[in-house]
């Protein structure tokens, strides 16, 4: 053919962080058959849905059969139940917000990757490590990306100070708090630096919370829309994958709120929705019933439950670093936890440590970015009983 | 905000079709209380979903409940059992894919408007009337766009023949067959014609296929595919929402030929499964469980027997406006109807002629494009019952 093809998609690297792990796991097996090998590299939730939502799914689809229940078309933003049950949610944490300022969608990653649709080129700045999403998106539009370097000074919260470049130029700026893969949270003093900056520079942010559900901490906000100000500068996306178990049902939301509007006057929320409107038909009905399940007081309890032993395991991972004095973030207020490697080891070399000498499998920090390097995720998601196992392997060999 | 925002969204025009309809609709409702008004301008699907579709769709409910069975993040590109149904139902057609060859996506309309992401700057030919998500999506890319007119002439169905500027420039071309709003087919004559012209200039097809399984003519092509040529030219774009009532279930697929390379040797297929992988996070599985029912043998019998319900619908239209002599395409392979307003009304003009004579509510041609002008959407979607007498209506008022 001789169309023209999207160039920007060459900017984009390759990356082979997952089935490198699953190759380096497979040698490893063939070559020492029998030996019990635990997966804490997992992102993805291992418990079933609670039974309010199956229930609530079952119910929908029966619905679906029948001439008087039948829906066809959703509303592209999401059918008002559901809208009106994020909107209370919101209020446990004191935000208010308006229904049109809610729309529902497939999951966070759709709508994080789809935003970029109604920016302009703009500079954009992510911090390092970071969820590959956000660069991605922005390299297929062909734009200008400024990492910001998570470390342990900072505690892998980067703070508006490392921004380098016109301090004074308007951004496009990336926050996901509870981060993936950190598990490290911002406090609201600093977030409302990050809206300070934000608003003092005339910047968006975009705020992933999809973690959200695992702050345990009362100084760690739910919503950005906590702080002051942040109405007027941010737009937030979050889900119900990691709080209702959803990875596999595909449900999220975004907040695009009102007051969000360029130089000129345009609406930020009237472009999302004319986004939405063309190139998106709405959630499955099925699935939205189900999330509105997820959000009523039984919902909630046996969400929280599940989130809760996926804490029991990440409390447990923790005492170990703990008790042996590694440095590391998350766990506490995520199902994720990051660790320095020990002896200045790099994050393969680590990888292949665990892997030879504990049978652990876990994420090495590089897969995330740069500033990744000698550091290595585990996470909370694998079942009570390998968490233990792989914690008595880990007291032993670090 | 001073950052900024994507301005091409100023080039799109807001459509006031539907409010427009509406508003008509309720001031004469109004001034006529009790009068009886029979909607015929939907053009979503009416009767409920069949029940081997349910009940697969409560089990991988059920499924997900359970420990042993629950299913997390799926495959960014649908499961390997719902990719093989759909390669199962290009057999039927005589067309061979493979398995990679298949995306399982939320429905057509997402990946309509998405498919832009992997394109560059090109020249866009779309035909007028038209669904207007092809433009629309265009438009907030920047895209040049020409349109070439359906007409009584063409049957509205226009030809490469019709295109203007440099005839050897490569194009993006935009075909819905059968065609929305006009119901309108290309045979497979006429759609080799469109093949060879992409083969020659090096342009590209999206071929929109949603509404095939209305198709009852043997002459007309179920899917491009069935043309020689059209793996080196055209992606299809197919859905579950009007062949199985998915319009509130969501889900849909295409299909990016291995075959399709960029002149640089850049396969689209890699484009669009890495356009995938980084904004889109797969179908839900009660509704990829729900959308593989529907293939089965059982399930192609209960959904063709709701098509075929609406088939009988359509024929009592056409045989009405046949009776009077009145041109119109469409009904026989498709659920609309699309006429010649009679008296040489314009369609708004005859939108409120059948309102207030015949309390019927159909769509005006020109909501779809300037060559609608004239033209008017009756649509086989309602009930029997309600087609029955709006037909007799008809019948008597034109």
């Amino acid at each position: 053919m001789n169309i023209k093809i999207n160039s920007n998609f060459k900017n984009i690297k390759e990356t082979y962080l997952f089935s490198e792990i699953s190759q380096r796991v497979k040698r490893y097996s063939e070559a020492n058959p029998g030996k019990d090998i635990i997966r804490l590299g997992i992102g993805d939730v291992t418990l079933p849905l609670p039974s309010v939502v199956t229930s609530a799914m079952k119910i929908a689809a029966g619905e679906m059969g029948e001439q008087k229940t039948f829906r066809g078309y959703p509303p592209e933003s999401g059918y008002p139940f559901l809208k009106s049950a994020v909107q209370s949610h919101y209020q446990r944490y004191g935000v208010s917000l308006d229904i049109s300022e809610i729309f529902i969608s497939d999951g966070a990653k759709s709508d994080l990757g789809n935003l970029v649709d109604i920016l302009g080129s703009n500079k954009v700045i992510i911090p390092d490590p970071v969820y590959p999403v956000y660069v991605d998106s922005n390299l297929m539009n062909g734009n200008n990306i400024s990492l910001i370097s998570g470390s342990k000074e900072n505690g892998f919260l980067p703070m508006p100070d490392q921004i380098t470049g016109d301090a004074a130029e308007p951004a496009v700026i990336y926050i996901c708090s509870p981060n993936n893969p950190t598990g490290a949270a911002y406090n609201s003093e600093q977030l409302a630096k990050w809206v300070e900056y934000a608003l003092g520079t005339g910047s968006l942010i975009i705020y992933d919370s999809a973690y959200e559900a695992f702050i345990t901490q009362d100084d760690l906000p739910h919503s950005i829309y906590e702080i002051k100000g942040a109405y007027e500068c941010a737009v937030e996306v979050c889900s119900f994958s990691k709080f209702a178990g959803f990875t596999g049902v595909r449900c999220g939301w975004t907040i695009v709120p009102q007051k969000l509007t360029a130089d000129d006057g345009t609406s930020l929320n009237k472009m999302w929705l004319r986004r939405q409107s063309t190139k998106f038909n709405g959630v499955s009905y099925p699935v939205q019933a189900a999330a509105e399940a997820a959000l009523t007081p039984e919902g909630m309890k046996q969400c929280l439950s599940n989130i809760e032993y996926y804490r029991r395991n990440a409390a447990l991972i923790g005492e170990v670093l703990d008790s042996k004095g590694i440095f590391y973030t998350g766990g506490r207020n995520s199902p994720y936890i990051w660790l320095e490697c020990p002896d200045k080891m790099g994050s393969w070399e680590f990888f292949d440590m665990l892997l030879n000498k504990a049978q652990i499998v876990g994420t090495p920090g590089e897969g995330f970015g740069e500033a990744g390097e000698g550091y290595f995720r585990i996470t909370s998601f694998g079942t009570y009983e390998n968490t233990v196992r792989a914690c008595d392997r880990l007291r032993e060999i670090l």
